[in-house]
C-alpha cells in the first residue's frame, strides 16, 4: 500500500509551527508496512489543496490529510477529499449532538458554524471517526480502491483519532500481521552496534533489524510481518535472543521506554530512595527524574552546589580537597556522595561535578571533563567521562543519561 | 515573490526525524516578505524529486531544496534541479579545495565519491554557496527569472549558510526593506492581548502586528516594509510605543529574547545572587536558570526539597507549619524562603511549592495549585497561583515561567 500525507494550514506555512503530526503520522504508517512517498503542505487554499489531492490520487491508495476540519469558512478539507472521491456529504445527526455535548461538557458556546463540522460521509461512501478530544470528527472516504482519511489538526486531537480509530481499521484490512520490538541501549554508538550486528543483519529479510540513533543512545527495532501474529512474535523472540547476547547489558529497555522512565519505575517499584547532589547539570537530573509521576515516594533531597561555598557547607567538602584537586575532581566528587550520604541517609546517593561550558575547560581539564559519583547502600562507583563538548546543554543533558545509566546499573545489579 | 520548499530524504518519509528545517525557512522567508506556498517531502527518489521541481517552477518563483548534497548516488538533488534548470554543473576547482581541506581538518579520509560534491552551476548560471559546516556546498540556479537553492539537510549546516549567504542574497534583490520588531509577553493571554490591542490593530497595513502564542506566553511582531530602513525602523517604533502603553510591564522583551535567558542576563549584569528552593518544580527552575553560560558567577545554591523531611532539614521549615497548613501553603513557602535567606544570604531567594499531579490533588487544594515566595534584599513577594492542569509537566514547566517571571518583577522595580 502506497500512501501519502497532506497537512493543510497556512499556520505551517508562516512557520509558526513544527509539523509533528507528519512525522507521527509517517512512523506509524512504517510500521505497518504502508509506504509513504510524500509529504505536502498547502495553505487554507481550497485551489491548491484540490489540485495536489487529485494529483496524490493518481499516486498513491492512501491520502492522510490533518488539519481544515474546523467550524469556519476556510476549512474546507473534508469538503475538498469528497469532491475528489466523488462523494456526497450529509448532515450526520448522531456527530451533532456529539459536537453539542461537547460545548455543554466545556462550557462553551457553540455556534451555527459548528453544524458544518457535522456534515460527513454517508455509510456506503465511508466511515465517521468519533473525536474524544475536541469537536471535529474525522472520516474515511472509500472509493474505487482508494482511500483518503481526514484528521483534525490539532496534535493531540489526531493521535488520539488515529490510535483510537485509524490505526485498527488500517491493520483490519492486512491479511498480514506486523509485530516489533524497540530495544533501547545506552553506552554504544550506533556505528559501533551495526558492526556488532553485522553477522545478524546481513541478508536478513524477516525479522528486520533497523538501528536508530537520537539524542545520544541508540534504539533496535525488530519487526517481523508474518500470517498470524503468534508467528511474528515469535520470529522477532528469536532474534531478541540473539541481540542480548550481543549487545547485553546495554540494552535497557525492551517495551520502548526512555531512561529516566525505566530507571524512576524501578525506584519506585523497588521502593529505593534517591537523592543527589549536581554542580554542572544544576538541577537537570532532579528535576528529569521528578518528570516521572509518583516519585515523591523516594525521591528525597537535591541539592544544587554550583558555588564552591555551597559545597562545602551543603556536603562537607574539604577546602583543601577544592584547593588541591578542583572542583571538577574524582576527589570532589567522592565528597560531595560522601556529604549527601551523611546528610540524607538515602538508598542512592549521586553527585557529579564537570565543565558543561562553553568557557571554564582548560588544556588538562577540558569542556566535557565530568566526575560521576554514585553510592548505593554502601557500594560506591565513581567515574570520569569525556563528554563530546557540542554544546553547554548538550553536555548538560547527555551527563544527565550518564548519571540515569549509574544509577540503572548499580540498582539492576545483584546485591 | 512565490515560493516552495523541497525537502529530499527518505529518512523524513520513515518518521525518524522531525523536519525542522522547513519551520525554520519558512519563518525566514514570511520575515523577508516572501510568500509560501507549499511544502512538500519526497525520498532519494530521482523520478519524483524531478516531477516535483518542474511543476513547483510552474507555480513559484523560488524552490528551496534541502537535502541530497552529499557524496553517495542517491544524493541527486543538484543534479535535478540543474537539469530543471537546462543548467551545467562543472568541477568548481575552489569548492574541491574547500571540500579537500574539511577533510584535513576534521582528521578524516575523503572518498573518490565526494569530489561529486564539488560539481557545481558556473558563473553564467548561477551562485557558490560555501559550507562552512560541513563538506557539501549549496547552490544557486538562475535562469529566466526562475530561482532554486540547494541547501544541504543537517539543520546545522542548512541554517548556517542560509544566514551567511541566502538571506543576504535575497534581501539584496528586494527595493524594500523589512524591519521588524518582536514583542515578549508574560501574563497575558492571546485572545486578551488581541483584544487589548484591538484598537490599533484593525484598518493597519503598515507597520502590521501580529500575536503569536507559546508555551504559556505570546509574542508580539510589528513589521514594517518601506523604501529605506530609517523609515520602516521609524514606524515600527512609533508603533511600539503604542503597544507599550498598552501592555506596558507585561513586555520583558523586545528582543525577542526568552524570559529566561533575560533574567540571566540581568542577575549576570547587575551582579545580584540568587538561590532557590523547589518543591514541586524539582530543580527545573535551577536547571532553566543554568543553561544560561556565566550564571555561576552569581547562582549560589539550589535546593530540591521534595520530601518535608527536607523542607524542615534544610529550611527550618516548622514541623507545626506543615501540620497545620499542609506542605503546599503559602505559610511553607514563605518559610522556605525565610530559611534559604538564612542560609545563603543571596540577594534573590525563591521558593515553590505545589501539585503538579496527575494525582495528589482535593478540592481544597486542586491539581495546578501553587505558591511561589520571592525575597529580594528583604522585599518578600508571595502568591498564590492557579496553574491550568494541563498535564504534570506542562505545570512544573510554566510554574518556572511564573517563577521567573516574578524574579523579573522584583529586581526590575526601583528599589
Amino acid at each position: 500500500m502506497k500512501s501519502a500525507i497532506l497537512s493543510v494550514g497556512t499556520e505551517l506555512l508562516f512557520g509558526q509551527v513544527t509539523n509533528t503530526n507528519t512525522v507521527y503520522l509517517s512512523e506509524k504508517l512504517n510500521l505497518m508496512g504502508i509506504d509513504v512517498l510524500y509529504h505536502e503542505t498547502v495553505g487554507d487554499n481550497p485551489d491548491r489543496a484540490r489540485m495536489t489531492i487529485k494529483r496524490m490520487l493518481n499516486e498513491v491508495d492512501l491520502i492522510i490529510t490533518t488539519g481544515g476540519l474546523g467550524p469556519t469558512q476556510d476549512d474546507l478539507t473534508k469538503e475538498i477529499a469528497a469532491e475528489a472521491m466523488d462523494c456526497e456529504l450529509r448532515l450526520d445527526v448522531a456527530s451533532l449532538a456529539a459536537i453539542k455535548s461537547y460545548f455543554i461538557k466545556t462550557n462553551r458556546r457553540m455556534s451555527g458554524n459548528n453544524i458544518k463540522q457535522a456534515m460527513l460521509p454517508q455509510k456506503k461512501d465511508g466511515i465517521i471517526l468519533d473525536n474524544h478530544g475536541g469537536t471535529a470528527p474525522g472520516c474515511i472516504f472509500l472509493k474505487n480502491g482508494k482511500m483518503i482519511i481526514c484528521l483534525p489538526g490539532p496534535p493531540r486531537e489526531m493521535k488520539k483519532m488515529f490510535e483510537e480509530s485509524v490505526e485498527p481499521y488500517l491493520k483490519s484490512m492486512s491479511n498480514e500481521v506486523i509485530y516489533y520490538k524497540m530495544l533501547r541501549i545506552f553506552g554504544i554508538g550506533e556505528g559501533q552496534l551495526e558492526s556488532m550486528l553485522q553477522g545478524i543483519i546481513t541478508d536478513q529479510t524477516d525479522p528486520t533489524i533497523a538501528t536508530y540513533a537520537k539524542e545520544g543512545e541508540v534504539s533496535v527495532r525488530i519487526t517481523s510481518k508474518r500470517s498470524t501474529r503468534a508467528e511474528a512474535e515469535a520470529a522477532v523472540e528469536e532474534m531478541c535472543v540473539k541481540v542480548r547476547t550481543i549487545a547485553g547489558n546495554a540494552i535497557y529497555s525492551e517495551d520502548d521506554e526512555d531512561l529516566k522512565t525505566v530507571v524512576a519505575g524501578k525506584l519506585i517499584d523497588s521502593k529505593i530512595s534517591i537523592s543527589c547532589a549536581e554542580s554542572c547539570t544544576g538541577g537537570l537530573f532532579a528535576a528529569t527524574l521528578i518528570e516521572t509521576d509518583g516519585i515523591s515516594s523516594v525521591f528525597e533531597r537535591g541539592l544544587v552546589t554550583y558555588s564552591n561555598n555551597a559545597k562545602q557547607e551543603e556536603l562537607g567538602v574539604g577546602a583543601e580537597t577544592l584547593e588541591t584537586f578542583g572542583a571538577v575532581s574524582e576527589e570532589t566528587a567522592r565528597e560531595m556522595t560522601a556529604g549527601l550520604k551523611r546528610k540524607t541517609g538515602s538508598d542512592v546517593c549521586i553527585s557529579v561535578t564537570g565543565i558543561a561550558g562553553p568557557g571554564g575547560g582548560t588544556r588538562l581539564k577540558p569542556v566535557g571533563l565530568v566526575y560521576i559519583c554514585a553510592d548505593y547502600k554502601g557500594r560506591t562507583v565513581c567515574r570520569e567521562y569525556r563528554v563530546r563538548p557540542v554544546s553547554r546543554n548538550w553536555i548538560r543533558s547527555y551527563t544527565v543519561m550518564l548519571m540515569l545509566n549509574m544509577v540503572n546499573e548499580l540498582i539492576s545489579q545483584p546485591y
